[in-house]
């Protein structure tokens, strides 16, 4: 079964959900970051058939998400490895973590973070990348911008 | 097809991604965030298949992450509105959305932000909730919580 693409929606969480939206895709990219490389050890962690594997993993590769190591050659084997476009994701995995661990986490969080610098046990924190104060989408207004097409997600506004 | 659950999983986000990790699942938030509440606008405004969209709206509603609100008796119709459980996602939205922005945006955003309260066009930016300084991935170390269990995804620490 082939589901719809966004391709053409001119929308960036649809543009991003085209490359990571797949179901796995994103457990995944939150095992790349534990810095699992190799197919069968996402295979093992996981437990998803490996059909699927290798066509989550191709998708990631052809968008430059992940990069293919050969760390062996006869037979050719491969690492997958975050690229810099991979490891930006850090903050949509950490946005669901949190979400999670609030409202679907009973027994308390399973994994928690401390900042390095600071040692203490925290959450990451919307602020505003303008004045640095806490932003919730209360607090925002949305525009069309730059790359506005006719057929934007965003509403006409008064 | 049913696909594999994450229920399961000792994650959280295994568990968010089992709520609205679902094709479609998020545009759909997305749009109720820009106040769509219909059936047949959300119908009109996505193209999704009828079917589809009743299953996907079914999910949220069984969740709590949207709350169904009779607007018409005879016969009986609903709104279906954001609860506080699905206000949270802003979060997942805001990044997605801007990962999009940056690495699947070559025309510039379809969308910017102002922060209402101090007047500039803006991003939301990742902060430590104990010190409030910006973080990124590699700024934290990640630890068993007091939800883990033995098959937590955390690998096993130095």
């Amino acid at each position: 079964m082939r589901r719809a693409s966004f391709t053409d929606m001119n929308c960036s969480v649809a543009q991003s959900l085209e490359i990571i939206g797949e179901w796995w895709t994103l457990l995944i990219i939150r095992d790349a970051f534990f810095g699992v490389t190799r197919f069968d050890e996402f295979s093992d962690r996981l437990g998803i058939a490996r059909n699927v594997l290798t066509q989550r993993l191709e998708t990631l590769v052809e968008h430059g998400v992940l990069t293919k190591v050969a760390y062996q050659d006869k037979p050719v084997r491969y690492d997958y490895r975050l690229t810099e476009k991979g490891r930006d994701l850090w903050t949509v995995l950490a946005a669901l973590r949190q979400w999670g661990d609030k409202w679907a986490a009973p027994d308390g969080p399973p994994v928690v973070s401390t900042h390095r610098a600071c040692g203490h046990e925290m959450t990451v924190e919307p602020v505003c990348s303008a004045c640095g104060e806490p932003v919730t989408r209360a607090s925002l207004s949305l525009h069309r911008g730059p790359g506005a097409r006719a057929d934007s997600p965003l509403p006409e506004l008064p």
